[in-house]
This record gives structure tokens, sequence and C-alpha cells, in this order.
């Protein structure tokens, strides 16, 4: 398996972009394995693109490099960081995305302007930098011609998760939405490992309480239910239906598991 | 032109499904060709996803093989289905595609949970076999390390085709829209084939007689029309606009074309 | 950086049109690279296609082969185009895309129905000539057995562009909305070196004047505001919101720049 360059959006299929970005990769790294995560992050959703590549970034070969790319504050002063984790590369905005993906400890970069000015990639747009910075340092990390440690200094304060973590109190967790898939599944920031120890679960959203089960199957036609779903995370589903729709509920709503301590 | 592996979904581009899908296809076959029909089918449409590779596989190298998850049972006891057809391989789950691509007399296989714990793929989720079961098997099949009589027993009765065959009963063809595009075409699983031999069609659906045209730009703007698509099955139009929205028609209703038999 | 065939579309993600139309291209031209510009442009506006081909076109290698297929008139007598410009070559059917891209001065070339005969390539359908003949003709041209001039006589009256130009009159730029991305950002056909020379400018759409900012970040959260874009022409955008949706307006809709001359 190939080290690649992955991307992680919220350009959409809209317009050129995703487009034009991998075109600029290629012109800086001929030949490079580009990759799709998804380019359909809900818009201005940081800590969606976060929780997904947190989630994903293993399943690709060692040493590839991950851009994420949802960027209100493009062509303001919010710096771009980088870093190194598990023998992968993470290139995002500083707007809360890396936090949620490499552990506190690890060393983020900032790009310097100095860095960027030596490059001569000319002067980037204020609108575009997935096309204009991201891509050229990408396929430069990519092709072994940076690494993070080269950008620039050390940052000591970036932003924190966008996305708050799951608070635990007494067998009562309390996440949130974070993702909505095209099935309309809402998916959680609750881990299945939160769960350990408890039984008697109950899980609310939306006022409603909801059936934990194992399947989408194993619900009644057209009832909502909850499950532990295949990225060991609490999800919302409606079976065979759109559980989004259905509840009215999106990003950041809270959604609550109660349970009692199991006893040995 | 290469062998590949193509796939066939309702993931849809609202999350990581399907470039973690092709992430574990490239883990288990390195350099792995890998094409996308549609990631678009109805959420729960099986027959949708059949329709369309039916028409489909023939344009891809011989010794390809292809994949469809459209899986509302993933999970549950539902079977994984795999068989060759024409020097090319079909997977799915056991929920009527197959039946709408291979003939009858084709042998389907059924996956055994004999052959795959022998496979050391480690325990798969129970909502994401694209991921956990399909995208190793393809894998496996595109690199030659298995066929579908490989896999375990022949499924003497897979479930039926998931979308009815049209009827014909004295010159009244009865059949269903199975598909519906990107621009709101509404397409039938009426073949022109079975139009041969009948004089003065009329097409009716949801109670409107339609004319039959050549072409999109031989009816009026902004009315409806009738033709035989680039796929050789009855097809309903709005010239300009969108046919789903204008007749509110969906997966499943009816469409009938009546005429009469031509005379020598 | 290697050439390659882009493909701009309206063909969307509902059903198997592009997957189909790559699957040919790579029967006629094994190991063909292929990229996509946008499978989203509007359904039926070419001139949204030419608007983003001609600013992208040049992101990819000298020799690429730029395919443009947005054919409401496919299947009718409506001519396919092909023209070189600036070491590209692009193809489209006659409806207004091409001379959006290249210069007036172009020789375009119409593919005749007898170079069409002579290549074996089948009876085309009537509805999908992005299949039939755009397909095996864009693999031709990046293998090099045949060039725009090699497909018939040149077209000396081509449909003209499908967007007006902007007009000016008296420090009064008045241009058309040409484009809508994924965010609902509305973008013009005004470009930023017409604003050369004016101070004090006032934009104006939907009967609201809007503030020129540099970044989108600079705007107070949920305003409307206006910028040159990442392509050089003018955009609309509500910060962290939706435009399109919020002005309910489209394409084709007008938008205003007025100044006064710069003083030197």
């Amino acid at each position: 398996m190939a080290r690649c360059i992955t991307l992680t959006t919220d350009f959409g299929d809209g317009g050129p972009f995703v487009g034009v970005m991998k075109a600029v990769i290629e012109a800086h790294a001929p030949g490079a394995q580009i990759r799709d995560l998804t380019h359909r992050i809900t818009p201005c959703q940081p800590g969606e693109a976060g929780f997904w590549l947190a989630r994903c970034w293993h399943y690709f070969a060692t040493g590839s490099i991950h851009v994420a790319v949802v960027d209100p504050g493009v062509g303001t002063g919010r710096a771009i960081l980088a870093g190194e984790h598990g023998g992968h590369v993470f290139l995002a905005p500083d707007n809360g995305i890396l936090p949620l993906i490499v552990p506190a400890a690890t060393q983020l970069h900032t790009l310097s302007q100095a860095w960027l000015a030596r490059q001569g990639w000319g002067t980037p747009s204020r609108t575009f930098h997935g096309r204009d910075i991201f891509a050229p340092l990408a396929a430069a990390m990519l092709t072994g011609r940076a690494a993070p440690r080269d950008l620039g200094p050390v940052c000591t304060s970036p932003v924190p998760a966008a996305i708050p973590a799951p608070v635990t109190n007494q067998g009562r967790i309390t996440g949130r939405i974070v993702a909505i898939d095209s099935w309309g599944n809402l998916i959680t920031n609750i881990e299945a490992s939160m769960l350990a120890g408890l039984q008697e679960l109950r899980v609310t959203a939306g006022h409603r309480d909801l059936p934990l089960t194992d399947t989408y199957g194993a619900a009644a036609p057209r009832t909502l239910l909850a499950l532990i779903n295949s990225f060991d995370v609490l999800e919302i589903a409606w079976r065979e239906g759109n559980a989004a729709a259905m509840l009215n509920l999106g990003h950041g709503a809270p959604v609550t598991v109660t349970g009692k301590p199991a006893t040995a």
C-alpha cells in the first residue's frame, strides 16, 4: 500500500475546488497518490473534519499526509499547523481540528511566513489556501522536501478541540452529535469504551428514549434506534429512514446515556 | 484496459465511508484499480443497484470484480453472495441485487463463516461490511487469492430480484420506475426490446400521456416526454427540467406502454 | 505532471454516467489519467461549464484534453466542436461553452459524421454522447490518434458565448451570477481587472449594497459581503452562511459595481 495524501474538506462538489487542488498537488508531486476521505464536511464545522480524520487516518499507509481544509478563517491571521503522530503527518488550519486527532503532547508547528516565502509558490489568494498553500505543502511533505519541524516554531497554544469531549458524571454520559451521514444517521462523540462497566443503559436524544441495538435490522422498520457503529461511537438511526430529518437534530445537539455500574 | 474493482453503493458522500472502503481494498491489494460506478443509489433500494450494475458491468475489463453494497440488513443473518458471469465476478448481499444482474442459472455461492474466519481479517463490525468484509474479499478476488466457489456452498434459493420484471398483457406493458438520475429523469425497467413489434405506442405515467420522442431536444421546452435512453430502457423526462419533481413520482411507481401489433 | 483528460459535466452523481464515461475512455486509452473538474454544473447551464473550465484548464499539464459535456441538445443536429489553445485541447457541444474559454481567433473544428463513421465506434445513442462520442474522441486525442483539425471543417460561426460579457458604462459595471458553489457563494463574471482604476467601489446585488472585503472572515458573522475570490472574479458571500439562499438569487441575476475614476 502506497503512501498517499488524503483530503478532508467542506468543498462539496459544486465547483472545481477539489479538482484544482488535486491538480496543484500533482504539479508539485508528479505521480502522487491522492485519496478523498470526504469533501462533504458540513461547511464551517472544523470539528466534524477532526472527528472523521481521527477515526480514519490509520486505514492509510504509514507516512501518509492527511490534509483537512475546513477553513472559514482563510486569509485572516489564523495559523496553519502541521504535526506528526503515529508515523503520519497532519495539516490543518489552527481552528480546533488537529487537537481532535493528535494527543495533546504532540508538537504542532506553525507554518511561518518566512518559510512560505522561500518556496517560490507565488502569493497565495486570500480565499483558497487549499489550492495555494495546503496543496503544494502536502506535495512537499509527500516527496520528502519538508517536514512539520521545518515549517516554523512549535505552536504552544493551538486553538482547542472544536468539539468538547463528552462529560461523564455518576453514570450519566453527555455527548454531542458531531456528524450526520448520507443516510441521515446522527453520529455522536460518545465512545463505546465510555459505556464499559455500565448496565441497563438508556439513550436519550431530542427528548426521546431510544433502544440500544446491535444492528439497524434489529429494530422494527421505521423506528428509532441507537447502536455502537463501525467507528466505535454511539449513533442514532431510524431504520430505513432519515433520523436527522425525523428528530430535527443537528450538529452539537446533546445525547445522553445513563446506566448503572455493572456488578461483578 | 486493466481489470478493476467497481463499487456501487448507497454510501453517498456524507462521511468517509467510500474513502475508508477503498483504503482497505488498497491495503489488501496494493495498486488495485478501483472505479466508482455510483455511490448515490437511493438508500435501502437494492434494486436500483442491481438495475444499474446489470447495464454497466460490460463496460469494464474482463476479470473485473463488481461490488454492490446496498445493505440495510448488514449485521443480521443475511448472507453475502458471489457469482461469476461473462468473465466478471459479482459480490453483493443476498437481498435481490444479483438476480437482476446474472442469469437464473448462474451459481451463486454463499460466503461461509468458516471461510471468513480463516482469512485473519479480524472480527467485522455489525454495521459496515463494505469496509470489513466486501473490501478485503474483493481485493482477494482481484489478486487471485479467492474465487466465488471457494467461499462456501451454492445458494439454492437466493432472495429474488428486488424489482419485479415488467408485465406484458395483450399489447400493454407495465413496468416501474427503478432509478432517478441527477437531472430528475425517471428511468424505468421497460426494455426497448419489449416494444418491438408494437405501433401507435402510448406511454402513461402519473395519469399523464407522454409523447415518445428520440431526443430530449425534440420536445417543446418545459414539456414532458418519454424516450428510449442510452441504456435501452424507457425513460421519462421533462425537457430542461426535473420530471421527478414535476410528476411527484418515485421508485416503484408504475409506467405503462400500450400499442397495437405492427402489421407486416 | 502527466497529460490527462479532464471532465466537466452536469451528470451529478445520481447514476453511473460518470463511471461509464470513464470506463469507455480507459477502454480506448488504457492507463489514461482522468481527472474530474466538476460533475455538478447546474443542469442545462453550458455557460457555467465554460466559466469554470476557462479559469481552471491551466492548472493541468500541457497537452491535456478538456472535455465539457453540458448538452441539452444531445442527439439533435447540434454540432460537436474541438479546438486547441495554449497547448491544450478543448472538446464540447456547440452551445456556447468554448467561446468562453478560447479566444475568438481560435479555429474550432466541427466533428464530421464522415470522420466519426470511420472510427468504428458503433452507432452512438441519441442521449449519451459523453459515453458514445466524447469519451472515445478524448481518448483518441490523448493517445495522439486524432487532433482537432482531423475531425472536420472549421466552424465559421459557433454558437456565441453562453454568458454575455459584463457591460461597462461610465464607472458602472454590470455582470451576472454565473456559478454557485457548495457553500452557496454567488460567483460573478466581473473580473478583478475590470475594477482597476476605480475607487469608492459599491457592489449591489438583489437590491442590497454589499461591503467589499478581502476575506470571508473580515465581515461580521452572518452578514453579506463581496470579495475578489481566488479565481479573480467578484463573489458574493454570507459569512458562515449560504448567500444564494439568503438573497434568493440564481444564475443570470445581475450584479453591479459602481466606482469613481481613481485620481493619479
